[in-house]
C-alpha cells in the first residue's frame, strides 16, 4: 500500500493511502523520493488558501523520483528513469498563453495547489511535465530544483548582469538560491536576513549577510557602492519592512524583482521610482529552461544542496515536520522522504 | 526696463526688474517669448517646495524664445535664432553621470527650479541647454516642446509598440501629450481622466476619454481588450486613485509607467505584480533626443498646440493666472507672454 499526506482542513494532515490511478494517454506514474516543504504549502496548512483548496489535498511541489509507468502514447521515458515535474498545467488558450507566457496561464492549474501534490508515493502527471535528472544527482539535493527554478527565473526577470551589485531582502530559501544563482551570474551580492541562522548559512556559502534588526542596510549599501546604490534588489521576505529596504538600498535605473507573495496592499515610495527611474519586476514560478538551468545548478554544486537541507523527515512524521516549521526555529529547507523500501521502483534507483 | 515674475513666498508673486547677466563664457542671453506654468511651478507657489527653492525665485521652464547675445566661446548659435531650453545642468561625476543617465544626476541643478528659471524678459542659460527650433514653428506652440519631451521620454521608457493597447490615467497636459505621442507611435489608446473640459479636449483630439468617477474603467478595459487587460499604463494624475487604476487595468506582463509626482508613500497591490508579472517603470523628465523628437512631433500638429494652450496671459498678469490655475476649472496650459513690443530681439522675429 502506498501513502499520501493529505491536508484535510485548518492545521490539520494526516497520512491515508495514495489514490494511485494507473497513468491515461500522455500520463506518466511517478514513485516520488524527497519532497520540499515550501512556503505556500505551510500556507494552505494554516488555512489561508481553502477557497483554492480542495479537500483532502495532497500537497507537494518541490520534488524528485524515478518514473513507474508509462501511459500510452508517452515517449521517451521509462520506468527507472529519474525526473522532476515542472508542476505547471496551461490552457494554451488564454490571452497569456497566447502571447506566449504560458507559466502565468490566466487559469493556470498549479499541481499541488489547484491538483493533488507530490507528497505520496505515487503520483501521476502529464509526461509533458517531467524535467530529466543526471544519474549522478542524489535525489534528495534534486528536491531543490524546483526552488532553484524559481531563482534562475527571479535573477533572469531582473536581467542581472557580471559585475553588477545585488542586494537579496530575506534569505529564507528562496533568497539563498536567489543569492547564489546571482552570483554565479557573476553579481556581487548582498544579503539582508533577521534569521542568525540563516545569515550562518549564507556566510557558509561565502555570501556576505547583514542584520537588518541591527544594520542600517541603506547606508551600508552606500558604502559598499560608493554613493551610487545598488543596481538590483530581490525582496522576497515578504515584510513590509523588506519592500521598504529594496527600494532604499537601489541606485538611478535600479531594478527591484518582487519575488515574494505580498497578500496585501504595501505602502512604496512612489517618488524614488520617479526620481530615480526605479523599475519594479514582478517574477512567479519558471518556465522550462529555468527549470533546466536549475538542474545544472544543483548538478553541479553551484547549489550546496546539502548544506541547505535542514533535515529529512519520513513520509509519516510530515505532519509534525509541518508544526515544527510553523514555529520558526534554525531550520532552511525541509524534505519528506516518500521512498517506501519495499518498493521497486525505488529499487531501480541502486 | 526688462522684468521678471518672482515668488518671494507661498502664494505670493510679484514681478520686479530682471537681474539680466551679459553672458559669460559658454552661455547664451536669451529673449524668453513664451513659458509655459506646470504643475511644478503651482507646487513652487503654493509653498510646497520652500526648502528647495531661493527666493526670489524666477520660475518656469517650458519656455521658447530667441537668442539675444552669445558668451565667448559659444559657437553655432546667433542672435535672433529661435530656441527652446532643456532646463538640465548636471555634474558628470556622480555615479548617475558615469553610468550615462544625466537626466538623473545625483546633483541635477533643474533651471526654473534650483536655479533661476525663464518667466522673464531676459534669461541667461548655458549654450549646451539650447534646442533649435524651426522658423516656421509659432513660438507660442513651442512652448509645449518641454512637456512633450517629457511625453517623449515617458513612452520611450514604458517600450510602447505598434498595436498595443494604452491607458493614460490622468488626462491633463502631460497625460494627454503622452496619448498623443502613444498614438504617433502606433499605440490604441484609452484616457480616464475626471474633468469634462479635459475629456473634452482628449476626444477633439479623436482620443477616447471615460470618467473614472462614472465608468468603470477596469471592465471597459477588459471588455475592450477580450480579457487581456493593457499592455501599458501611464499614472500620470498623482492621485492614489490613478494609481490603482493604472495596476488594475493591467494584462499578464503589463507595463505601469509611473510619470506623477507622489509626495506620499501609496499603497500598492504588489500580489497582482507578482501574479501577472507586471512591471513598474519610474520616468523623470528627459534627455536631448527626447526634446528633438518633441520639437518634430509640435512642428508637424502631431501635437495640436492650439488646442492644447486655454490662455496666454501678458507676463504682468502672471501672478493672477496662478492664482486662477490654483482655483482649478477648465482650463488646460496657460502660457505667459514675455515679449516686450518695444524689445529688438523680438522685432528680429518678424
Ligand atoms: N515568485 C514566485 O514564484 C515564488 C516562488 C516561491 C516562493 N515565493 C515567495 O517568496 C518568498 C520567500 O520564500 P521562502 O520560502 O524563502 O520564505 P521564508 O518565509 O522561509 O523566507 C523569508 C525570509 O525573510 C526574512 N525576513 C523577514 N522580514 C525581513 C526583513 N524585513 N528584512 C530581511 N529579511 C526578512 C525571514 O527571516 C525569512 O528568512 C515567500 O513570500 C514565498 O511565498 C515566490
Ligand atoms: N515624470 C516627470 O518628469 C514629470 C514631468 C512633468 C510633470 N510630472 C508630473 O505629472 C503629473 C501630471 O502633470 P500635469 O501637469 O498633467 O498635472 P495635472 O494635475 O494638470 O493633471 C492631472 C490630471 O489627473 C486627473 N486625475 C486626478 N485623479 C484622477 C483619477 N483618479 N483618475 C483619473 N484622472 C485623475 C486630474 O483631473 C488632472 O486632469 C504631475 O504629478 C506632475 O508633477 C512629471
Ligand atoms: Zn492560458
Ligand atoms: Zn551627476
Amino acid at each position: 500500500m502506498t501513502l499520501a499526506v493529505r491536508y484535510t482542513a485548518a492545521r490539520t494532515l494526516d497520512t491515508a493511502p495514495a489514490l494511485s490511478a494507473p497513468p491515461g494517454p500522455g500520463e506518466v506514474e511517478l514513485a516520488p523520493a524527497y519532497v520540499g516543504i515550501c512556503g505556500t504549502d505551510l500556507h494552505i496548512f494554516h488555512g489561508d488558501m481553502d477557497a483554492r483548496v480542495d479537500t483532502p489535498a495532497v500537497l507537494g511541489h518541490e520534488m524528485s523520483g524515478r518514473v513507474v509507468s508509462v501511459g500510452p502514447g508517452v515517449e521517451g521515458w521509462a520506468p527507472g528513469d529519474a525526473v522532476t515535474v515542472m508542476p505547471l498545467r496551461w490552457d494554451d488558450t488564454c490571452p497569456a498563453c497566447q502571447a506566449g507566457h504560458q507559466h502565468v496561464c490566466q487559469n493556470l492549474d498549479f499541481i499541488g495547489i489547484d491538483s493533488p501534490g507530490a507528497m505520496q508515493q505515487r503520483w501521476t502527471v502529464p509526461a509533458t511535465t517531467l524535467i530529466r535528472l543526471p544519474e549522478a544527482l542524489a535525489l534528495d539535493r534534486a528536491a531543490l530544483v524546483e526552488p532553484t527554478a524559481v531563482a534562475v527565473h527571479d535573477v533572469g526577470r531582473a536581467g542581472v548582469k557580471e559585475g553588477e551589485r545585488v542586494v537579496v531582502v530575506g534569505g529564507g530559501p528562496v533568497g539563498i538560491l536567489i543569492a547564489l544563482v546571482a552570483r554565479a551570474a557573476g553579481a556581487d551580492v548582498r544579503i539582508a536576513e533577521l534569521s542568525a541562522h540563516r545569515r550562518a548559512l549564507a556566510e557558509e556559502s561565502g555570501l556576505t549577510a547583514w542584520d537588518p534588526a541591527v544594520d542600517d542596510v541603506p547606508e551600508l549599501v552606500r558604502e559598499w557602492t560608493g554613493d551610487a546604490g545598488a543596481d538590483v534588489a530581490f525582496e522576497v521576505s515578504g515584510a513590509a519592512a523588506g519592500v521598504g529596504t529594496a527600494v532604499e538600498v537601489l541606485g538611478v535605473r535600479g531594478r527591484l524583482c518582487l519575488v515574494a507573495i505580498h497578500p496585501r496592499p504595501r505602502e512604496i515610495n512612489l517618488h524614488r521610482f520617479f526620481w530615480r527611474e526605479l523599475t519594479l519586476v514582478g517574477a512567479r514560478l519558471y518556465d522550462r529552461s529555468d527549470f533546466e538551468k536549475a538542474v545544472a545548478l544543483v548538478a553541479d554544486g553551484t547549489v550546496p544542496a546539502d548544506r541547505l537541507i535542514s533535515k529529512v523527515v519520513p513520509l509519516t512524521e510530515a505532519p509534525a515536520a509541518f508544526e515544527a516549521l510553523e514555529a520558526g526555529g534554525d531550520v532552511m529547507k525541509i524534505l519528506v522522504d516518500c521512498t517506501d523500501e519495499s518498493d521497486d521502483a525505488q529499487g531501480a534507483a541502486v
